[in-house]
């Protein structure tokens, strides 16, 4: 292992290559500090030359690599595992943003760079940048579309997956491949972008993108309708996305618990509402027209959901601190379910259209299988994807509450495979979620995962025990 | 190969086994009429589970397959090569439309319906299928998906590749891989789809899919602009994507010389201006509003190019008819060319940011390589994408001119490369192409490819000799 690092100083230089403990914590525990594992270095190259050389190192000493980016993965995705003979390979210094083309609406990223740097970067170019979630000050763009990040902006612009024109990835075999040309068509050969996309690192790293820039919207309108129902909320949903067409890009669903619990524990944000409603929607509307404008289609569409009976009161937000207050409503669901105490989390997704019934057949297996526990449910219904975590009865303790997990969970997952529905929507598999993941994907799929992985990582060394 | 057909033969029925002259000449010869492939046979299953019992049987027999849907594409990839050893798996039987679901905005159809036919039955759920491009009428969505068909939609809507959700897919080895949920987000492991997609059939044969539907637009309008370069066409394209957003759903140039071929060949149809331009470009607006509101949007995107001197001259279409007739200005070039004798074909791509340029550089180049040759330049703009056909010179054969069809390609295809573009936008690789590309694509994108294909299909009888 001495001649591995030893040749790693030679390749990247001793300062980056870190074995104290006080160097590489940061690297080995997840995000959400339920797991630290064990390397053999963290490796932190400058560039894609040097990753390259890297790559190729672990691949002659037969070292494992473990990508990782901003580390703020969900799934156990990012950090390596006990064995201790892996080492992290950091693309955090890879954070230069090669070009900006706002005529091709397109701009060149390295793998380190930090989502929101991008998004800034984007808007300097008087261009918008659409990808957006939770961890965006801190995660990067190479973490982003090595597990195809969803987000709040999916609706309208889709998964990070489809916010890629091109990549720079280097092989597990430690070559660079460069396909950075960002065209918007090219129809020569098999979409290895699209492998790599989602991957999560067990087939080579991503050290460059080109990713899709768009027009900047004139105005963004928020509204917040309240109302009884999953199954009123996908009619309100049906009627948005006619009346606004693609300018519709937010459509979150919220329970009143969940609200109750923002409410709970972030003392001065609640609904505006006079009373409370079982279900509330947020809405937002991204016009290239006016603020104007878009104020009279969302009074449009609430005014016809109203005389329908699809909503039973709703407020469009009138200035931009009304709209980052309901925003917050939704963003501070997982930090207010956090502060409650240890849960249960989903990230699952089924047909838009068995939604509904899905939250009500689960609801209830669940009330079987743990009675009282709280149905913490809240997500991004336009996609047909819900954050479907389940807290402790009130007054029961969470560690005892999380021995339940397993059985939870399968119950859980169990119903959205019956609904036809994934178990990760947004969040990828990981180690959190590999074995599992073959209980419902098919064998035959299983299979051709293998042989990809065995045909380009033959000597298993890209993220092991990651995803497959 | 009696032993063969014979087992085909109680697999699907005889009378889907064609093995007559007659019967089988209309699925060896390519859609253009320039080549006519053998086969052992024509197979024509009724279904996924015929199609992977003959996918098995050829693994079994050793018997080369060259899976074939409305056999309208353009670059030799749905006919059998000279050797007469292979099989054409004609799709055409598998044409039902197994399930719309309005509220999840999909449509699982099964590889054989034909395009207009799936175009049609979103319509009648009051939804749109926006992939539209010129074979409609007979070419199939499985043929669309296999070669990531582009067409007019792609401004907006994106290619084929990014309307699809999920796919049945027999593989090489003829088993089944169902993934046919039709879900928003799905992050459990590696994107099978998208490598399918774009195969060209060198990977397995798509039996079905899902499809992505829209609301239908509540208004479509059309405009053609008047103006003198291409590079004024790109100031016109974005001040349009600002001014318009998403609804900007089409915008294709078309240079003066395209429109004097369409007008000569086609005697009533001439573009709308008292005097003749230099380029024109045709204009769609999309609008989920009203007919008023978007013909509003226009005038001002007119009304400010005309200001700013971008462009000379513009029309709105006032009626369906003139939006037709507009439209056919631009579907009729192709005719046109054709009538005008035979031509040299390309289908290139570029960033949109250098496209004004490539054409300034590419027609020196050609005009040094083949004096007097006439430009014949029009397509998507807004993608980046050129039919860039050249026609020879007034006077000359064309059977003089198309022996130089080697040597043109070259100098188009090299400038192509050095403005960062690809060879093939839209048409795909087939056997056309399959050599050309490999002095273009980089030796490690395609080692990935032989990598993949070997790994999927070791006896390569998935449609040998195309793409790989």
């Amino acid at each position: 292992m001495n001649a591995f690092l030893q040749a790693c100083r030679a390749a990247i230089g001793a300062a980056h290559v870190l074995t104290e403990p006080a160097d590489t914590a940061g690297y080995l525990t997840d995000q959400r500090g339920r797991y630290t594992g064990r390397a053999v270095a963290v490796l932190r190259p400058a560039d894609t030359a040097e990753t390259a050389a890297i790559v190729r190192l672990c691949a002659q000493y037969r070292v494992p690599v473990v990508p990782q980016g901003g580390n703020t993965g969900l799934v156990l995705g990012s950090v390596p595992d006990q064995g201790g003979t892996a080492a992290v390979l950091s693309l955090r210094r890879l954070n230069r943003i090669r070009a900006v083309d706002p005529v091709n609406n397109t701009m060149t990223v390295e793998a380190g760079c930090v989502l929101q740097t991008v998004q800034q970067e984007a808007a300097a170019a008087a261009r918008l940048f659409p990808l957006s979630l939770a961890a965006e000050g801190s995660c990067t763009i190479g973490g982003n579309l090595s597990t195809n990040a969803g987000g709040t902006g999916v609706l309208r612009y889709g998964n990070t997956r489809e916010l890629c024109l091109g990549l720079e990835v280097v092989t597990a075999q430690g070559e660079v491949m460069s396909s950075l040309k960002g065209l918007r068509k090219d129809n020569t050969g098999y979409d290895l972008r699209d492998l790599f996309i989602g991957a999560e690192g067990t087939l080579g790293v991503i050290t460059a993108a080109v990713l899709k820039l768009f027009p900047q919207p004139r105005a963004q309108v928020t509204a917040l309708a309240a109302l009884k129902t999953p199954a009123q909320a996908l009619r309100l949903l049906n009627l948005a996305q006619s009346r606004c067409g693609p300018a519709l890009t937010g459509f979150e669903l919220m329970s009143d618990f969940c609200l109750q619990l923002v409410a709970k524990h972030f003392t001065d944000q609640r609904p505006p509402f006079a009373q409370r409603h079982a279900q509330y929607v947020l809405l937002e509307l991204s016009d290239s027209e006016s603020e104007e404008h878009a104020r009279g289609i969302f009074e449009d569409v609430i005014g016809n959901a109203l005389e329908q009976g699809i909503i039973d009161d709703a407020v469009i937000a009138s200035s931009i601190a009304q709209s980052k207050s309901l925003w917050q409503l939704r963003e501070n669901i997982s930090m207010a379910q956090a502060h409650e105490g240890k849960n249960i989390k989903h990230d699952i997704s089924v047909p838009i259209s068995r939604i509904a019934e899905f939250i009500e057949v689960t609801d209830k297996l669940v009330q079987q299988a743990s009675p009282a526990c709280r149905m913490v449910t809240f997500g991004h219904l336009g996609d047909g994807n819900l954050h479907y975590n389940v807290s402790p009865p009130e007054g029961v303790a969470d560690t005892e509450f999380i021995r339940q997990q397993h059985a939870i969970n399968l119950v859980v997952h169990d119903s959205v495979d019956r609904f036809g529905g994934s178990i990760s929507a947004e969040h990828g598999l990981g180690a959190l979620k590999r074995e599992e993941i073959t209980r419902y994907k098919s064998p035959v799929e299983l299979a051709l995962m293998r042989t990809i992985k065995q045909a380009l990582d033959p000597h298993n060394l890209m993220n092991p025990g990651k995803v497959i």
